[in-house]
């Protein structure tokens, strides 16, 4: 890793943008598995951006071309949502929406891991995930590793690198304990907020997805800076519930309560952003 | 809006059907979206209903024969909860249970409204739904404005008076900041009741929908009571919560509880229920 | 019932098999109903399983032969989870992975009592459901008594006797006030934890289901240790929480904590396990 400072210029950026989510309010299409649905709209309505989760084939398109933002989650790949899933990317690339792709548990499952392929062709504004399925879904030209739970964020760094200079994606937001976002205009940039908690309830990862789409709504032409503050505001907030949690229960209704209660002021005060020092750092070594 | 008074009949009315609903422990069957099937579960439960969330084709139609009563609610038409909707209608009305529709989001999403307009053939006991959706829906005989998130309550009130005078429902409700019911029997019922964090959680329409159903069980021959009732115990009720609610995820577990411990004297305490002055108000102007 | 005696060493064996569920985090394949899809991968996670929902065709048999248990629940049986049910159960009784049938409501609605008679066949290694499930699932062996609510745990005593003896499946547990836990190697055992608040909530008896089958995965060879274990921590947590909890919403959270912190020691205090004397007391009546 190269040499790294915090950020108090990212941090203002996070605070700034956050303001301008909950001004705008976005409307974020999300087609997403039916496991985190509730949470994901309960975090879009926390934060103040307004959730629709419109999955069915035929409405999803349509759809994609008046929302600010669309989330493509494959966590629960049926038939309906996967046709609908395609759709929408498809009108969202045509209309310029932007869209995030999350590719959950990409790999060896195979249904699933057919359609992230055929939406990563279909080039989302943001890929991400964490560094198993970042690998699994970028393998062909990362090398292949395919999804191993033991990988960490920073095995994923250089195919992450590779996919937005690329013009695969415009950044990839891969999570971890520290998360890793990457991005031409940004360079390499880490998020050292978050708790445990996250990782002990589903949709901590999940819902950061349309967290992320809520951004990149408001940062339409600056893929990156949507994904470190997305990034930011959704580990702040949840290390701020962390700390008055009773465990994995109680998380869940403080962190939305700090989401929806999130200054700037605290994001300032909060955030641990670290920025590697030159976005030449983006160049992949031949 | 015609004169309009403080109504202590309404307050012991909704708080003589909420003892019938939590004695009687209604079975009522919900055909929902997904989103939000969990938390209209856990409504019912709460309130001393028993929730059953049958909805796929040919269960969900015998089932509707033997429930005390159905919600049919359009969020996520997929195929299968759409043939199930149109059955567990059909076999409502030939056995006249009650039911209820909640048009979610209809007007430019072509397959929920063509869904929402072929079940509103069917004559729903109650059609719950925003301003937008009720007068997306009811369109065709209100003029047609389509679904437009700006238009208030008190627009939908022609719609809802036709509707329901011209049999079409037997009562309309309409969500808002104060909510709007309407039936021939009560004439226009305005309940000033709730709270913002209703609109910060996912659910918060959706689940009452459910327990509008419930109370027409307890109520079959007076739609219009059911609807009074049920929004003025969720509304109370989500009040209530809200005062103790550190931000829309404390308030969730909050609102159950409050749903769930809710006494008689509570609601005739905290109802603000009003009456137009006539049952006569309902006549359409020529 | 025969005698039955409160027994210490089923507190300690629940104690040291929560111990291992927790070292191993079992993988825990759900195929559940779409209403409790979240509160059990919750439940999972503070148990400190590691859940997954892999329910589509073509990735749920797969995933069976990798995944360290299976829960199998058919609450809402649409067509995709039901080939993949049939599929997964397939796969996970030839690769021996332990797995659970939750036959939610089976009895006289028709599309899921064909299914769980079908997953049946498949020598499922445990049953789990309320008595009247239970009953109407084994009905040809046990007399056929449908679906019936006011049937009690020991009224499906018999045929869950029946049922394990003659291995169809190789525990059976049955939920009520007290739970009942039958298998050939533990006799017939009972547990009286419990709070009247996990039927308040949607999703208390079902998340059960995935409770048992991470316990499976720890005691593959025990299937009745891992019912009664599963039962007896699912239902102290509850308990647990219940002493704290303002109603069933607030009880939702603070079970999730129990789960998370519940010790050993919280085990062997509260456990309240009786056992019938003889293991004998599975011989069916001639």
């Amino acid at each position: 890793m190269e040499t790294a400072a915090p950020s108090p210029d990212w941090a203002h950026r996070t605070a700034e943008l956050l303001e301008a989510v909950r001004a705008r309010s976005p409307l974020v299409q999300c087609i997403t598995n039916t496991v985190v649905q509730n949470v994901t709209a309960n975090v879009l309505l926390a934060l103040g951006a307004s959730p629709a989760m419109v999955d069915a084939p035929t409405e999803a398109g349509p759809f994609a071309r008046v929302a600010d933002a669309l989330l493509v989650n494959t966590g629960t790949p049926h038939a309906e949502p996967r046709v609908a899933a395609l759709e929408a990317a498809h009108a969202a690339r045509d209309a310029g929406t932007p869209w995030v792709l999350d590719p959950v548990a990409v790999g060896s499952l195979p249904v699933r891991t057919a359609l992230a392929r055929d939406l990563l062709g279909l080039h989302p504004t943001v890929l991400r995930g964490n560094a198993s399925e970042v690998l699994a879904l970028l393998g062909d030209s990362a090398g292949g590793r395919g999804v191993d739970s033991t990988v960490g964020t920073e095995d994923a760094r250089l195919a992450s690198v590779q996919a937005s200079t690329g013009r695969l994606v415009a950044a990839v937001a891969v999570s971890g304990p520290v998360d890793l976002l990457v991005a031409p205009g940004t360079g390499v940039v880490r998020v050292a907020n978050g708790t445990d908690l996250l990782t002990r309830i589903t949709g901590g990862g999940c819902a950061l997805g349309a967290v992320v789409a809520a951004f990149t709504s408001v940062a339409p032409d600056d893929a990156g800076a949507a994904a470190v503050a997305a990034t930011a505001v959704h580990t702040i907030a949840a290390e701020l519930a962390a700390r008055e949690a009773g465990g994995p229960g109680t998380f869940q209704p403080l962190f939305l309560d700090r989401l929806a209660s999130l200054t700037p002021e605290d994001v300032v005060r909060e955030a641990r952003i670290t920025v590697e020092a030159e976005p030449a750092s983006l160049v992949v070594p031949a």
